[in-house]
């Protein structure tokens, strides 16, 4: 039989995590969140009971999906009183927060999940840690049916991750949107750099990011670094940052970090 | 017939525009460079005579592509005698640094070349501009043959588009670089990134990057941002990067720029 689980949380996170685990084949019975209409659109979804009372789900379910804000995470789990086991879903929560729990675990799927556009849950990579070998057993169980990448990690490995899917991910999104800001600001339609951008992506893909650097610093052509710094007299903000990832590729340039 | 060329330069740029140029036809029956090794690599791939001397170029061929560094690009043209259409490669140099010329133009294609990998040319925006209309059409009419994206766009605009492709190309690189050396120091597979590097590029193309900005940010989670730079603690160069952009997020989430 297939373990039952609660949700607690009904975002961005427990929305993809919800579907993939019904497309599984499993029940999801409860899901709960503070504001009950959001509860329940997730809770229609996946043929599940919609609550906004913590007392009020089941405390003899196998699983307890905590997948909510970081720092609502300790007061929520305060809160819980079950038997299962019990795992949050962040990427930057040590285990320990869920200390109370003697079954207590991780399950933190690496991506940036919005409700807009699902997902293929099988790409995204699933970083576990749990307290004891039986718990570690059901989450990897679960887990290799959602994901092809399942990977256990301690916490620390676990919050650094999440540092490096920061620069990955929101990082460079907010400077493809300052180079998309400044197409518009100059007249230029702003599919210009979509070609670009992808090629970008593939290459840090295929190669160390480090190995295929290119641009007006890494040719160490300071005039142009001087020209573009000129062109942006009037972004401050965006003159800060080129001037500071300049010199950040300088540097590495000079460590060989790779 | 189709116009005669001189390829002055045998870098990246001049590699993959002559190759291109001549998978279309285009007959490339000079290669210039201060290093006649140099020349002759490229000269040979293109069926071309390499040469290490200006003044040897034919003076009467219909089109010079100056694909050089931006920094020599002054020097070279003032020591060229030529009769044609003389074009510069640069995203950063306006087109009066021809001047001399009275036919002169800019043919330069938005992409970061490497002699490596070689690029499929017709996806590269070219971005042309011209001194005179019949040499506007003679750059289009050879642009319009190597890509699907041809643009006329001022000095100005084509200065600022490099700017951008810096912030979305060079930039991100550097971003994707730092977070895959975080995962290394973490002993984490450095390929547990690549899908959220691959899926952030496919969702700044689908959308403006500004209105999909996910993160501690932009969901205020200002605990995990203080958290994450503890854990930058021994990388003070990354950390400084992390700030920064973390401000700049903020800043332009304030500003409502989208």
């Amino acid at each position: 039989m297939k373990p039952t689980i609660a949700l607690i949380g009904s975002g961005n996170v427990a929305t993809n995590l919800g579907l993939a685990l019904k497309k599984q084949g499993y029940s999801v019975l409860v899901v709960y969140s503070k504001t009950l209409a959001n509860a329940q659109v997730l809770a229609k979804q996946l043929k599940a009971t919609a609550t906004d009372t913590l007392a009020a789900i089941p405390t003899n379910l196998d699983l307890y999906i905590l997948a909510l804000k970081d720092d609502v995470l300790a007061s929520v789990s305060s809160q819980l009183h079950v038997k299962g086991l019990v795992v949050h879903t962040s990427g930057s929560v040590p285990l320990q927060i869920l200390s109370a729990y003697k079954h207590r675990g991780v399950f933190y799927p690496l991506q940036t999940l919005t409700k807009k556009t699902p997902i293929a849950f099988n790409t995204i990579p699933l970083l576990l840690e749990a307290s004891t070998p039986k718990d570690s057993q059901l989450l990897h169980q679960i887990a290799s049916e959602l994901s092809n990448e399942v990977l256990e990690v301690s916490s620390n490995q676990r919050q650094m991750l999440h540092v490096a899917a920061v620069f990955a991910n929101n990082f460079t999104n907010h400077l493809m949107g300052i180079a998309k800001d400044l197409l518009a600001q100059s007249q230029l339609p702003s599919h210009l750099l979509d070609e670009l951008i992808q090629r970008t992506a593939k290459q840090a893909v295929n190669h160390h990011p480090f190995s295929v650097q290119t641009g007006p610093v890494a040719r160490n052509d300071m005039e142009t670094v001087s020209t573009h710094i000129q062109l942006l007299q009037q972004n401050p903000q965006y003159r800060q940052v080129y001037e500071l990832l300049s010199q950040s590729i300088a540097r590495t340039l000079q460590e060989k970090k790779v």
